[in-house]
């Protein structure tokens, strides 16, 4: 499967052709195989194993796995992952839902209240309106939206995947950069007062909405947060109280430089399995725990995986193509020896 | 009970007191008696009675009971009630629940967007946006808003009776004149996409809003809905389809002019029958089918109702002072007399 058995064992293969390859008895770099797999669940035990394996796992570069490729004639490689923080805000008014003829327009309304904060989210260019949100985001260069420009993705076929009429988001970036280099701010959930059918003349006592935030390098999931809270106290009008509830302490994002040699010795890897073809940078709209292993090990990461698009993750007959593993696996055997001749000094 | 088989009942008393008093065997004016008896269902059969009997109804004023009064010590009536339009808006977006990592940020968000439809409905002064929705409505004269800053409503007592920790509403009017002679647009209910507990980072498919907007003369209940769904349709993002469905055709507002004969002699009245205290003017925030009476009989209204703020109408022991009955009657009493001194052509 491509969510993540099948791509784990492209690396045992890749092995056996860099000794076959090299005629060596042991590999040109040391290797230490790591494998997560709480990552579906959160990794809730994965940053307390970083830190207590921490001289174990010790590492001159990290090469994840966990990712796919635009098409199998399209060889990639991930870039960034977004971070993530999310978030129940809840609205309480008055104490009791009141009759809307003899208080309404009197009194506050949290179901308004809660209305009103989730629209001043953003403006109507779609950017986000948290004092501080993009303040530590590192801008797109010139290069990287070049580079962005040639993915293969076509709107229309993300729209019919979507089940969407339209394209949205924050003006001036292409869909593809909005979803893997530009952070974004969600309603995923939003309620309060009469739920049924037909009408009800209250005015509701509680409100709540869900929201999410998708974080890129260098946002900060603990300043964003901060940031949030102040923006909500914000727009809590007088006579609402507030409560803000965070899943967790968020994810932090992380982002590959291309500049580095780690980089180039990934990507002619990747070129040279793929029958010299030019491998394109992407970045993953989603959240993984990848931030946690580049700040515990502190060393650079890139990305090799060979997931296709159609791979049915996490859905019904989940499967992984074997000309795409054999792939990873020359390109796996090909790094190898890359990162070799970089030798440590070049590579960190 | 107060609302409003006890005060059906000092109609009796007064007839009975009115007989007695003038000597009469049958009362100086004309009585006839309607008991309408699904008010609180919202009146479902009463417009068709009112028509299939026009001629039976025929009529020089009409006197309604079902209202109250400010206190024991301060006889009011009331002069007019707010109309009604309810409905709920229906956003729906992608044709499924997307994940927000890989979508958000790129297609619309109905629950984004329902909630930049509520909070549009007010801008930071409480007033309603929608285009027109003031139009038609008669403001409160300097003379009526004198009077009404005399009725006894404190703030401090509104807000416990609301539970509600702060006032809100349309800058510039008083809480008796939001809640009386202004009209309103408020949510009833909002929601849409997750609504358990914690976190889910998707972008829902369907989000919807339940507003009602309470109408003051001379509004029209038609014109307000058109003018909603023009408003609606405005605030409807591209890839979002709106549905709204109404509660009906509403209700319309009714106000009974203070300047009329039959207003003085109800005033008059009143004020004898409470021992020559002035009757001050209220108006009813509710809604009721006082204006499908005004406009099939043609006749003009006037409210002799004794109900006390504290009579804990629609709740447990639900009651009506004896007391208050006893005062209803002498009003009811004189009014035949005081209407019969006008005569016909001096009500008209």
């Amino acid at each position: 499967a491509s969510d993540d058995k099948g791509q784990l064992l492209f690396h045992l293969l890749g092995l056996r052709a860099h000794l076959a390859a090299t005629g060596r008895d042991t590999p040109a770099v040391t290797l230490k195989f790591l494998i997560e797999g709480e990552e579906e669940s959160g990794s809730p035990n994965f940053e307390a194993l970083l830190a207590e394996r921490r001289d174990r796992l010790n590492c001159d570069v990290v090469v994840v796995t966990d990712t796919g490729m635009i098409a199998a004639d399209t060889p990639s490689t991930v870039t960034g992952m977004r971070g993530l923080a999310v978030c129940t805000v809840a609205f309480h008014g008055p104490d009791l839902d009141l009759h809307s003829g003899v208080f309404g327009g009197a009194v506050p309304n949290p179901a308004t209240a809660i209305a009103r904060l989730a629209a001043a989210l953003h403006d109507d260019s779609g950017r986000v309106q948290v004092p501080g949100f993009y303040d530590d985001v590192v801008e797109l260069t010139a290069a990287e939206r070049e580079l962005f420009s040639r993915v293969p993705v076509d709107d229309a076929e993300f729209l019919g995947v979507a089940k969407s009429r339209a394209l949205a988001g924050e003006q001036g970036f292409t869909t593809l950069e909005r979803i893997g280099a530009r952070p974004t701010a969600e309603v995923n959930g939003i309620g309060g007062g009469y739920q049924g059918a037909g009408g009800k003349t209250i005015v509701p006592s509680d409100a709540f909405v869900k929201l999410s935030f998708r974080l890129v390098a260098n946002q900060n999931p603990h300043t964003v947060i901060k940031a949030v809270e102040a923006f909500v106290a914000e727009h809590t009008p007088a006579g609402v109280a507030a409560r803000i509830d965070w899943e967790g302490e968020g994810v932090a994002p992380c982002l590959v430089p291309l500049d580095t040699p780690a980089y180039g010795a990934l990507s002619d890897a990747i070129s040279r399995a793929f029958d010299g073809l030019p491998v394109l940078p992407t970045r993953e709209g989603g959240s993984g725990p990848e931030a946690a292993i580049q700040q515990a090990l502190g060393a650079p990461m890139v990305f090799l995986g060979v997931g296709l698009p159609d791979d049915q993750i996490h859905a019904p007959n989940e499967k992984v193509a074997l000309s795409m593993l054999y792939k990873g696996a020359e390109a796996a055997a090909l790094l190898w020896a890359g990162f070799a001749g970089l030798g440590r000094s070049g590579l960190t």
